[in-house]
């Protein structure tokens, strides 16, 4: 939940509940990400990761990009804000890197990309764990190739950006989590973190049940005190309001709750990222600022209404034991029907 | 799996494995659905259901139709084939519900909306359970107060046509399922049968924990020999290939596998059920004679690669012993990992 949501206080939170608490490092200098990373280890000694952008291979065709620039002109003016720089920039990918070599989290995971085998390599040989983030069994496959330990299998109900490795422009929302988790369970034997729409326990035991070994939860902790939310987007997180995959926030697709921003410039927003990021950056800020939800990027998962405003460490306790008492009373009932099952 | 697959004879296997078979009813007129039920009947006396199409409440656009069927007429020639005529009609609505009267299966489920309480009361004064295919929160709301008994939640996953309640042109390819049995259940306590990529026991075991009381299997039978799938779609079922959601075959979106008419036509199909699907009827009438995979509709939901060709009754034991097997075994090694649940 990088931009905002994700700080050192829910990680700490989460980890101290007995999960595994996750920094993000996307859009923060190396040194920030530094400081992030120390204030977690001071407050509690259980392991937790981070989640690290991998740079887009190319510029954005400048051409897509000076169109949608002209046109975000007016949204400037009419908001009395500025546009930022098309800036093409890799996220101060090798710092980021040596800051993770220095400080050692227990695991870094990857997304809009697959790290080569030398950086993985590098990471286990100071016993990292490396995850990568996958949308489709192709990406899957190539992560497995390049050394990864575990895959983060992101279905189409998750919030934010799609972490898959390549935006090709289409329109295609992508694989729901249920089936993706099934497809890659069937394709590699790798541990699977299973993100996308994990609301609850009911739902943390189903993508057990699916083959994950574990869930990812964003969405479900934005309301927590901990969480960075900006106060326009925790105002709209509970209410049920529809989501749609977009890039006219930052040129790659990501989900959000849908606002007027969203339909006016989804049409024609390009693959233009982080180039389209940069430039909506100053927007975005001065929209938040002011409480504008029409004007900013409200990420969300498609669950987002069963979003609870609680401290992060309830959420995550109540969850695993949900998940728990789900799983027993289902089994129990399943037996129960004995070789009727279905039937009824 | 109304077109070709859904046939009594994998309606009585389904019956006989324990599990509640389906006929399909839509594009049939009423005669041949009682013809159906009843061979049904002379072979199992398990329960069974039939799947109706509710009819769309009014015609498409004409110009729109126009444009479309100018456009086809080009793919028509190419083959050497005719196109239908672009008829409105409720497929034969009034007649199959009379039939249904008589012949009193189970369960009826509806898709494409919902039934008005007139119909589902009549269902009701014979002991007829009416369940409602719904694709969001506010169409399970719908059905609840119409009196449905159940709901199939249909996630994003599924092969086939959306079933929702209205086509309102939008390129939005809906909920997953997990997130989608989440939020319907938190929102009603009506039954539900989950529906959308249920490719082997773990994914059922996964939608009973999400909170489903069954799941709804389609693509997973259409490879056993009891399917009326087609020859060339046969063939390409079990392939690693991508499907999406199109208009270009009937006018309103479904879910399969990319072919060439897929790819030339949806930027353009417009809002048109049922009009374009009789206008196309003959053209994949054709190329399903021919084998020509690229020329008609290849229904398929997102895990279709995990499709068997084996028996259907196989396929539904399996499943059903799967799902309690992977019960079983998540339930025991969540309570092995006992309050650390999550950090390794």
């Amino acid at each position: 939940m990088a931009g905002g949501p994700s700080t050192p206080e829910l990680a700490i939170a989460v980890c101290e509940a007995g999960a595994l608490g996750f920094l993000a490092a996307g859009y923060k200098r190396a040194d920030a990400l530094r400081d992030e990373i120390r204030s977690v280890r001071e407050s509690t000694q259980a392991p937790f990761g981070v989640n690290v952008f991998v740079p887009a291979p190319a510029p954005a065709d400048p051409g897509g990009l000076h169109e949608y620039i002209k046109r975000l002109k007016a949204e400037a003016d009419g908001q009395g804000a500025e546009l930022g720089e098309p800036r093409f920039d890799d996220d101060d990918w090798d710092a980021k890197l040596e800051v993770i070599y220095e400080e050692r989290p227990a695991v870094v995971s990857f997304t809009f990309g697959c790290p080569d085998a030398a950086v993985v390599n590098r990471l286990h040989g100071i016993e990292i764990a490396a995850w990568v983030t996958v949308t489709n069994v192709a990406e899957a496959l190539a992560a497995r190739e390049a050394g990864a330990d575990g895959l983060a299998v992101q279905g189409t109900e998750a919030g934010g950006h799609r972490g898959g490795f390549v935006d090709d422009g289409s329109d295609e929302s992508g694989i729901g989590l249920l089936a993706l988790l099934r497809l890659v369970a069937r394709a590699t034997s790798l541990p699977l973190v299973a993100a996308g729409g994990i609301s609850d326990g009911a739902a943390l035991a189903a993508v057990l049940c699916a083959g994950a070994s574990a869930g990812a939860v964003g969405t479900a902790l934005m309301l927590a005190p901990e969480a960075g939310t900006a106060e326009a987007q925790r105002a709209l997180l509970a209410e049920r309001r529809p989501t749609r995959i977009t890039r006219a926030f930052t040129g790659r697709p990501a989900r959000g709750i849908v606002n007027r921003f969203m339909e006016e410039h989804s049409g024609v927003a390009p693959v233009g990222y982080p180039e389209i990021h940069h430039v909506t950056s100053p927007l975005r800020a001065a929209a938040r600022r002011q409480g504008d939800a029409d004007a900013f990027n409200l990420w969300a998962g498609q669950a987002h209404e069963l979003v609870q405003p609680r401290p992060a460490g309830e959420i995550v306790r109540e969850m695993a034991a949900e998940a728990r008492a789900v799983l027993d009373r289902v089994s129990a009932a399943l037996h129960d029907r004995g070789t009727s099952a279905g039937r009824h």
